[in-house]
């Protein structure tokens, strides 16, 4: 009988003379991490050791010094190693070779029905949409900056954006439950200014607090959230744990919208961590960083992204790509032809330069967008 | 009035005349995130924005083409914005800058008194050595592997390792609660091998499974724990996330061996993650790859890891360093000579090819070690 088993594939920076051979030192490393010679049981090596699928030259790096090549390098996980777990899915895919430098981790292939096990979006593209009465154009984020501000503040801010018709009013991912300005004391005072402005404008704004800590902590979080009615929320899945997050999804019966801090994502595939892998755990929405801003991430790499945001895959939902970081009102109608209309635009410090000019700046934004 | 401030020290790919802008643009980045002509209170451009408090050539990389310097630059980010929380301090030190390629973290001094908002270890070197009645020679630590085997065969390595007087027997990193050996079946029956071993000896090895999973799962995985009496387990703090981490240490009782899978230490200097950070959030013994094994790190690097296990910290016990990945029983006394008594040496894979002769191998490995 064949055993189902995840193409994870890396690229390896090594000589071509010894690429076989570090490609099955890999396939030991994700899967047994023993000597192969050592395992007699015969369903062990059949079932559960990592294979080597294929080996093919890098297309994304030429040959270094010293006759280094790259090569692409696809094993196949055996999908019962994963225990359908978050952790250990990671674990598996990236875990000890995290630690090897000459090693990325580019993709991952699933076989059909793996994503069952995991919860994927609750809400998805469609959900968003619902929520914020906004069935069709493209979306409006900004953020709550900067941390250490005063509540009145931030208070103030929320409002102007809210005035303005900004979609989602997120907290900086830098605001969390600090003692400037606790989350308790914030998140209902702002969510208070944000439904008044909705009652003044009829608009659907929602805001999205900061969930950070440890699980206790959450708790917390989620109960002021229950309790003043929030919709939404912004998690780093990397900060509280890729296992936190699903639990969050699971539980919390808010829309997420993932953070990519301490993601690392220069060595797993940014689309596969804040694309793919994300969303499997479910989030409904996922900031990255757009080409052209404070980060480096190439074109190429942010339309990978959007992709693994919104491809078909089995009954997972399809989330909102938002590309983010640096950006500004002026490179709306760019964004929009790179990403379409399914897509939510993060404009943060980008505004607030705008000074006594933010809510006029604000509308601009949202102006831009629902044009489109 | 000055502010207390983290020394956050980060290596910078960038050329020489652009080092003091990108060292700006870093303090801004890992702090309020937004242009600073935009924010108007005083008191948090002086208090919450990041200093740049130091500027010097790396020693530790070369130039590269295209007039490239590696530069070290110390940021001062002020205590405040890490709310005195995991999560949060990981998004101060390295959450948006993980996101560039360019950047990588190498170190973080802290201030006085900083370490008492976290646990730290509860038991460090001295309990762990009381725990195992072993007051002053070097520690033997082994795996039980390969995932996937049978609860037999996982018992019959268990009670073999307990009987040879190795001190902790721990689940293989990727044993977590697969179908093939779920935790609730695994963990009580090799605990019960390992207290029997221990009655026919009169020795006091410990059983260190692993747990893994969302919340909830470890909050199951705790429950069979106590259930069965266990001292001790390993934790990958990435996998499970550092404020889980955190409150693991608060709440288990357990001590905690670290594991360093998905730590992604290749853009986090590993002496800073593994060491320092670990150790703050409550590890009594960090596990790392050893140098001249299947990992890259080199020895400058181990003896870092050691030494920020070990180094005087205000009231923060020091714990093991454990030095794996590859190691033989032949490398015992060169380990030893490396890092001195208060080592753990961890041996899977290389006793596991012994084979047949697994019992005098192991017995190997433990009078070697005891002899030193």
């Amino acid at each position: 009988m064949s055993v189902e088993r995840i193409l994870a594939t890396y690229r390896i920076a090594a000589p071509a003379a010894d690429i076989e051979a570090r490609a099955r030192a890999l396939a030991v490393e994700q899967s047994v991490e023993m000597p192969l010679e050592a395992i007699r049981d015969a369903r062990v090596r059949d079932e559960v050791v990592a294979t080597v699928e294929r080996i093919l030259p890098s297309p994304a790096r030429g040959r270094g010094a010293g006759g280094e090549g790259a090569f692409e390098v696809t094993l196949g996980l055996a999908v019962g190693t994963t225990g359908h777990e978050a952790s250990q899915l990671a674990n598996m895919l990236f875990g000890n070779c995290s630690l090897q430098p000459e090693v990325e981790l580019v993709d991952a292939d699933f076989p059909p029905g793996f994503a069952d096990a995991f919860p994927g979006p609750e809400f998805g593209i469609a959900g968003l949409r619902a929520m914020l009465a906004a069935p069709d154009r493209p979306l409006t984020c900004t953020a709550l900056k900067p941390q250490g501000s005063t509540l009145d503040h931030l208070v103030h801010l929320a409002r102007t954006f809210a005035l303005a018709g900004v979609d989602v009013v997120k907290d900086d991912h830098g605001l969390a439950n600090q003692a400037s300005c606790p989350f308790a004391a914030r998140v209902p005072a702002v969510q208070q200014a944000v439904a008044e402005a909705n009652r003044e404008t009829g608009g659907a704004t929602l805001y999205a607090p900061t969930l950070s800590g440890d699980p206790r902590a959450l708790a917390g979080q989620l109960q002021v959230a229950r309790d003043c009615g929030l919709r939404i929320a912004l998690v780093a899945p990397m900060l509280v744990g890729l296992p936190v997050f699903v639990e969050l999804r699971r539980e919390s019966g808010l829309a997420l919208l993932a953070h990519p801090a301490l993601a690392g994502a220069a060595r797993i595939a940014p689309a596969l961590l804040l694309g793919k892998l994300f969303r499997l755990f479910g989030a409904d929405a996922t900031i990255f960083p757009n080409h052209g801003g404070r980060f480096s991430y190439g074109r190429d790499t942010c339309l990978a992204i959007a992709a693994a945001s919104r491809d078909a895959w089995e009954g997972l939902a399809p989330i909102l790509p938002v590309p983010a970081g640096g950006m500004g009102v002026e490179r709306v109608p760019e964004m929009i032809a790179d990403y379409g209309r399914d897509t939510m635009l993060l404009i943060g410090g980008g505004l607030l330069v705008a000074g006594d000019r933010l809510a006029q700046r604000s509308r601009e934004f949202v102006e831009k967008v629902r044009r489109s």
